[in-house]
């Protein structure tokens, strides 16, 4: 049982990271108005917030620019708009994917850069290319984190090597990514045990990204910094792919930190997530993703099921269980 | 940490309870369709659902039958028209609110009347009535719960007196219910330890109501469990008073029992709880319940601001913190 003490208090350590365009972007197409990621800045700043992710470092010889909104590319003239010098406390940070992102070319020096940290993003059988991009991007002055994804359809055994393989390189910080939803938060409690000790070992701090498929995506963040993970993963209104992420407001109001607000973040969403909603832009728990999470598959099957403003959930859970999809 | 076997495989003494009629009764003014009621208890059947609670025993000397649908009253003889005999192994039940139910004339003996399970909800002020109300309907033949409600805002040493009162009194289970929906798990976890402790001393059993203003409903449920609680109460699609409660369909694809069967829930809302949302009957998580939860206050305001449709989220959390609501 977690200490009362502990819950009442706050580690200093704990950082919280705004994914809202990243992970958000995967439902709009990266679709954000320069008003509205300038807004998201100047929130995350009176938030508190400790960094905040723009979107993807994705190769632009792989991915057509004219497909996608600019924050899949996140060059740094687009950032440098938002932030200019970005005079405050809140840093910047980007995702790269592995086997996506041509980051000898496009992740420059650090020097030369308003981004902080490099968010490295792998499965687990792409651990090597995701330790020479690690150790690219801290080579060239950056914090890095790598985030292990789909982590609840992985061995425990190869999750142990690749946080062995971590442990070992000089990555900053390692993430327990719950991409499926599948995760409840007993199992949460024993993998950040699992990462933790490799933390502790290792001087690595650990971290968490949810997703909402069961509704537990603050569930497990909130287990996870009850068990010593540090870096804590959110978004606005829990926007993120399919079910989305834990939501921004339901974190900020728990954590005891006085540096967090979350009454910017309440007015955020009034003044601009509503927006996003009124569009017909749609992220969030449902029926479908329940259906994903709990079979532990990847929810693609579910979002493709959300685009088509489809209401026959049976039919879901028969074609799924049978194999169909 | 909670062992894996335990979570593994099943307790046979886990029981869950189908609270649609009652809690969301509170959302529609009781006003389901006879289709509607008949549909809900087959399905309970055909998922292994274990209780199916039907609404509430309000007195109708003080509540106009004209201003309520009839599972505010739960007459008999209406749920006779349901279940007939009810030739299943699905129990019913029925909740009588202390000061709000004229039990010695409304509950009739259990030999002339279909109910099964008589759950007396209170307020923590209230435990000398909540116990007659027990020792009442334990004395004409029912199983019997005491719901103590609002106990996020309650003193533990008044928590504790009344654990004891109930533990002597003949009472089969004893219920925590959020009903601010303001507990978090590691709450969750050191209640349940509490009451657990009260129950095994008394011969007990205990159940646990919660409510999803934080997205912690079905979390704080199998935390729950996993202590040790028993009792689960559930609504399909979460449908319940403000924010909801735990979504049956999530608990039901968590609980190991194959007694279980999380199908037929689907269905059903697919069916029918479809409908009710398109005649634009609304409940569940939304940023007022967050406010009123982690604020730890009754949802009446959040439920207010939500009929008036408002979207003015950082006004009413203004208006909250500044006690003008």
């Amino acid at each position: 049982m977690k200490d009362v003490a502990k819950l009442m208090d706050y580690r200093p350590e704990v950082k919280v990271i705004d994914a809202t365009l990243r992970d958000g972007g995967l439902v709009n197409n990266f679709d954000f108005s320069d008003e509205f990621v300038k807004a998201l800045y100047k929130t995350n700043i009176r938030a508190g917030v400790d960094y905040m992710e723009f979107g993807y470092k994705a190769d632009s010889e792989m991915f057509d620019r004219n497909e996608f909104g600019k924050w899949k590319f996140c060059d740094d003239e687009d950032i440098r708009r938002i932030v200019g010098d970005n005079d405050s406390d809140l840093k910047l940070c980007v995702m790269a994917d592995v086997g996506r992102c041509n980051y000898r070319k496009d992740i420059v020096d650090k020097k030369d850069s308003p981004v902080d940290l490099i968010r490295v993003a792998t499965y687990l059988h792409q651990m090597p290319l995701a330790i020479k991009m690690v150790e690219d991007a801290k080579e060239k002055g950056y914090e890095v984190s790598c985030n292990i994804m789909a982590i609840s359809a992985g061995r425990e055994r190869d999750i142990a090597a690749a946080l062995e393989m971590l442990g070992k390189s000089n990555v900053d910080c390692i993430y327990i990514v719950d991409s499926y939803g599948a995760i409840y938060p007993e199992e949460m409690q024993r993998l950040a045990a699992q990462y933790t000790e490799v933390g502790e070992k290792y001087g690595k701090q650990i971290g968490i990204h949810a997703h909402n498929n069961q509704q537990l995506a603050f569930a497990n963040t909130i287990e996870a910094v009850g068990d010593g993970v540090n870096w804590l993963d959110a978004t606005y209104m829990g926007m993120g792919r399919g079910a989305g992420n834990c939501q921004m407001e339901l974190l900020l109001g728990f954590l005891k930190n006085p540096k967090y607000n979350v009454y910017p973040v309440i007015q955020f969403i009034e003044e601009h997530m509503m927006e996003l909603k009124r569009k017909d832009i749609t992220w969030g728990y449902d029926v479908q993703y329940l259906i994903t999470g709990l079979l532990n598959r990847h929810p693609r099957s579910a979002i493709k099921f959300t685009e088509k403003k489809r209401e026959d959930y049976s039919r879901f859970f028969r074609d799924i269980i049978d194999d169909q999809i």
